[in-house]
């Protein structure tokens, strides 16, 4: 049976002689029930994908990884709302690794009540989510919100030159915002996010569709074509006059309903180098 | 614009020429957070994906999609413990459809708290889950439990021939357990099949392990090594053994530290053939 | 450093004393080069991820998991054309193993040429496909064949109620077939199912589409509205009628354009109990 | 039935009124059978999932999806060895879809023959790579290469605390290499990348392992005990000196043998901003 001797060795502290300072140490696929706030103020309890880390001097052989997890259990087990505290998880983090920077990911997803457009039924609707966040040696806190919306596109090109009907198909709109001013003052909501980008779309997609919301959404997808390159411009324009959004990438797929493969655009600005 | 004539034609009541009565039909992929009882009495609100039909009657053209989703809507909405009621969900179900059997499986991410060995530390670790059950026209209901289980394994033979140490790695071990006679008086309990698989594994895995804990899950995996062929025989003796549970599948696959592809083993017995 | 004291214990030749037989025991996610005959007598070599597998007499503790990545490394490079000779492929594996039975699945993208409906221009399509083969201890061998197809379907419903357009979308089209009789003289080919399976959809989808064939594909979709009830059913009048299939399961899942959850059917007739 | 009307409308080809100049737009998820060169003069045929797209200028509305499945399957059908040959590939998807930037990326199974280390078996490993490249407006190309090696960590914690054995498991390096002087003279080949991140490994993995190799692996990691910081220190240590590499990126990710979850290292130098 195994015996203790008190006290065992703490390798991670040993020192390292190949002098190479690491930008990124921790642990990741982390799951871990974590608490989000809803833009009405209420919180939401979601099941979280985590990656943890910590930037690791040259000196130093390795990090403590045991650590990460137990600040996680904490403040998954106090409800802490961590969506609107990222920077100061971060602080602590640093300070319990003794690092001079700190990174999370957590990805989700995150319910939002969707109504019908005519029958006026409301039903939960799956986003995947994620927030990142970046402290950095300057003390500085870089934040990220991750969001794939789904919607429909309608193809402009088919509904042109055909005789009657026009392919259309679910597509994702994925973004990824810089939000260098997120402050509980001044939020950038996960909500607010959705919204926006329905917009672009031919349509939005729903949970529940009862007939006359069926053929609302078929006739507005008819009424509203667009391609890849329409719905990523729309997104453009949205990102750029969003209040809280200094940088984005966006990303928009379709699942074409005439192919196997996929309609793609992609675009970035303004995204920090570091 | 969108004019609705109404009463706007019920194309899904159509009859069918075919003479082709199906088995299942419905909506998959379906995300909606549910309530699932602890063992403790507490109940966890987990983030599901689900699939729920119906069969389909040889002279229907099409099931009704949308009522689906305002089914599940309304039991997430009133935090219904869906795990313990899957029978009479399932009864709802086939009465709002007009069918003659029903037919749900929900798989989510269960998050048990589980305990360090040496160090005490509590902290919440994930186990994929699912639920399913089937509603048959006889009115009799099956009812499956699904989880996989992460542990550890020791190849007995890397022991044996080294002079020291001995590979080991991931390892998951799937089971899909039939439950004929699940009650709320005699209950399977997911606490009880994880604290079951571990007994079967070279080592548990935790998801805090301090220098001590450590020290000790090598030693006993060390101490206990078992190939695939080991893990799946002292599953299969612990669940012929369970009471409550009438027939299982079972799986063990192991993440070889050694090569790139697993080790794998799989066993069925009482199964029901439909 | 190492020394090896010949010979080495064979540990996986150990007794066992549990007493419990295993149904399959081997290796999973190997990732080999083969080589799979095409209708037109070609050979098509394809990347195939393989689980590979024997029975286990409740005497001996463990198998020899090299012997079957040998035996899959030989075919491979000796260039056997394994999807007509799988039989022959799992007696060899018994005879190796020591075993009563033996049990192969190979998982690989096929290729498949296909043409645009009006501007006849040619290009590769992949399918998901796979062999599964099981070689029972009474000698008798059962062959499947999988094959993942997308198509489009365009709503029936949606067609009817809205003024002008439908909602349509790519589909996936699953099926398993028993090919109880599979033998090089009565085949039942990829390709054949591939264009069997074409059949059911409100359209086919193509990778190469000019403008032309895009009107077409159009205008078909909205003249064949089908749900995924309608597929389904005429799938199973296809497979019902296709010689050298002796059982199939069979599933069909739309990814909605209008909802980010799936339309799912699913129906199975005729497969092998054991 | 559907008529054709020649010629159709050009609808990508209408002018757009956004002003948005787009980066990115073209398809994704492509499967198309593709030719890499080996680093023995040998011809490797893989299974590729491709996205190619082009930048697309403010005035135009859309950009021809067709255009890109043509030259990629005119590029299949040729057996052209594109992994040699991406700059001329670009310019000539620039100069079909008459785009400023073009940009393409393939990802698919590399087979490498890895002969065991004892008993001297060769057998093919699947590696997954990917082979990046960016035709610029500048004219300039960016070329990367991406591999993901399996390879096995053994803790040196574990190790240096418990009486006997540690725990070991299956890790995998991620690196990305940015190849600016990527030239037919000077190459940077797949099979020396390969066999440079072994060297960062506690011992290397296999397809095939006969006793005397399994305890030489055994013992080998045993005596090679390394953190996920130890693998990454190594690599970035090899990256930095090896030849034709300018820039990387890399990520190891340890499937910890007693968590459900990983330990995780990133660090990235020299990559090029845009």
């Amino acid at each position: 049976m195994t015996t203790i001797k008190l006290p065992l060795e703490d390798v991670q502290a040993y020192p390292d002689h190949r002098g190479i300072a690491l930008q990124m140490v921790g642990v990741s696929q982390v799951q871990m029930p974590l608490v989000i706030l809803q833009k009405d103020g209420l919180k939401q309890h979601v099941a979280a994908k985590i990656r943890l880390s910590v930037d690791l001097a040259k000196e130093e052989k390795g990090t403590h990884l045991s650590r990460f997890i137990i600040q996680l259990n904490e403040s998954s087990k106090n409800n802490d709302v961590l969506s609107i505290k990222l920077e100061s998880f971060l602080q602590e983090t640093r300070q319990r690794l003794g690092s001079q920077a700190a990174q999370i990911k957590m990805e989700f997803p995150f319910f939002y009540d969707k109504k019908s457009p005519v029958s006026d039924f409301f039903a939960k609707m799956a986003y995947n989510c994620a927030f990142e966040a970046k402290l950095l040696p300057t003390d500085q806190t870089q934040i990220f919100m991750s969001l794939e919306a789904p919607i429909a596109t309608l193809c402009p090109c088919s509904k042109q030159i055909s005789d009657y009907g026009a392919h259309n198909q679910r597509a994702l709109i994925r973004v990824k915002l810089f939000l260098a001013s997120q402050t509980e003052q001044q939020m950038v909501w996960i909500e607010d996010v959705i919204e926006a980008l329905d917009q672009a779309a031919s349509c939005p997609v729903y949970p529940i569709l009862k007939r006359a919301d069926e053929k609302y959404v078929t006739e507005k997808a008819y009424d509203t074509p667009k391609f890849v390159e329409d719905v990523i411009r729309d997104v453009i324009g949205i990102l750029r006059d969003q209040k809280g959004v200094d940088g984005f990438e966006v990303e928009v797929e379709a699942l074409e309903s005439i192919h196997a493969h996929n309609a793609w655009a992609y675009h970035t600005e303004s995204m920090p180098v570091v």
